[in-house]
């Protein structure tokens, strides 16, 4: 990309941006962090309504009470000044996620149970 | 799903699981909320990394950055008993979204300095 450097001091200019770059990752990095613990916690209490959806024979999707959720999402993103679409993407990404643990716990309680998975 | 149910007190305990599951919801919605403010807060620090790039023209991807992060998420996905191949896709969900912000960012500075987006 030096082709599209415009001037005799961009190496210089580039050097500063790199440094910039440097610590923005390092917030990057921490934010990533805090995100993966964030997820381990929100699947520790989605298998838990994915077990107790299971042994009360509870469907493993809920779309009214998805809908309610993509809403308030959607609307949270807009107060953090997040693009409320990728919000959405976002949240039926992990969803899609977690409906897959839901129905492999509703299999296997069932087999376990002699009960055919619904 | 009532043929499930496999005895005739079935019905009071399910009203006891369905009150576990709104719970449990209020929890999954308190972390929701958190895990949009914060990816809000990754794209400010993703979108300074985009303008950075695009104004020293820096490539939009790094693909040995990516590499590094994904290593280290899985290994932080594993202490937090979050599934690693989970947190390898979840990242990977994100960084498509960064890098296509990336990308629109430096094709439009591209066009108002005149030059063609690489």
């Amino acid at each position: 990309m030096t082709e599209n450097l415009p001037e005799p001091e961009a190496r210089g200019e580039r050097d500063v941006a790199m440094s910039q770059l440097l610590g923005i990752r390092t917030s990057i990095d921490n934010i990533d962090a805090a995100l993966i613990f964030l997820l381990a916690e929100r699947f520790k209490f989605t298998q838990q309504v994915g077990q107790l959806k299971a042994s009360h024979g509870l469907p493993p999707t809920d779309p009214e009470r998805e809908k309610t959720q993509i809403a308030r999402l959607r609307s949270l993103a807009v107060s953090a000044n997040l693009d409320p679409a990728f919000a959405e993407k976002w949240f039926n990404f992990v969803v899609a996620e977690v409906i897959q643990h839901h129905t492999q716990t509703a299999s296997k309680m069932s087999t376990e149970q002699g009960l055919q998975p619904n």
